[in-house]
């Protein structure tokens, strides 16, 4: 086996992330085949699983690759910016919108599922804690129910962006500036 | 071909959409085969194919029937209802969180889907019409910019229900609460 440098694994993973990305947002997690993988890529299954030990762990990359972005951008530019993000870049959702599919019949994946990216749940939850004690948003609901209220959002953005419908993004963060705002 | 009664042709049908709701949730739209079909309904393929023209047919009348069930709760129950209809019953989700999906590159069928229902459409429309006129609800926006929200809330839950997130029912009718409320 030849000694491959670092640069050229780091190079060689994205590829198999862009070419993974495409089989699983054409064909689903089940419908894209290790074939399908292997054309996408342009690599070998031998390649693409010296990266990844399966198909689950390279699905699993992708996803939490994708949480860890809309994580930075709702840090960065706050959840307008996560609105924006989703009405702006479509081509992750597909496989954002597979994950809860998969999650619902499978609790070791769900466990493992959340479990991910613990430093930007963390950031997250220090940031709207901060909001509340600065009254910048309401504090008469606990944080939980606020946290989960904004990931139903996102999650319902993301299957409308998803289907092709446009999304109306002033209106929609107008209504959560009401919705989050002190009562 | 036997004459059958107006009385059998109905719970035939009723029979077909049971088995076809249990084949498409366990295998997806495109995996639910016309073999899986025969043995969820217990039916042969002549048989439920004389009730419905086409798999996607038979599909689409599902998601026309579960869609026509959500707008009568919402007519019915508010938007409260809705939360808690979707929290109670995840039976229906994997048929509704397949259609966004189906839509995206369809244009036909989309087109179908948004003229399914319009007397439920209308009927909900008037009634937010109504709602601004009484001061019930915010009119700094469009009732566009509402619906559009309502429906992003209502996929969203979908998603996590069906991905076995429990749903905080009352922190989120409080927050739908603060967001249409009159500014």
């Amino acid at each position: 086996v030849p000694k491959v440098s670092e640069e050229h694994r780091e190079e060689r993973r994205r590829q198999v992330f862009a070419g993974a990305r495409r089989a699983f947002a054409r064909h689903g997690y089940e419908g894209a085949t290790v074939t399908l993988l292997e054309r996408e890529t342009g690599l070998s299954r031998g390649a693409i699983f010296s990266y990844f030990p399966s198909k689950l762990d390279l699905f699993l990359a992708l996803a939490e690759d994708d949480q860890r972005r809309l994580a930075t951008v709702w840090l960065d530019d706050g959840f307008a910016g996560v609105i924006r993000h989703i009405a702006a870049d479509p081509d992750w959702l597909a496989v954002y919108l597979d994950v809860p599919r998969m999650l619902r019949n499978d609790s070791e994946l769900r466990t493992r599922w959340e479990a991910f990216n613990p430093d930007m749940q963390h950031r997250l939850e220090e940031r709207f804690a901060g909001l509340q004690s600065l009254g910048a948003i309401r504090d008469d609901l606990p944080l939980a129910a606020i946290g989960h209220f904004l990931g139903v959002l996102i999650d319902g953005l993301a299957v409308q962006q998803a289907a092709g419908v446009p999304i109306d993004v002033e209106g929609t963060i107008e209504l959560v500036r009401s919705a989050l705002a002190p009562q």
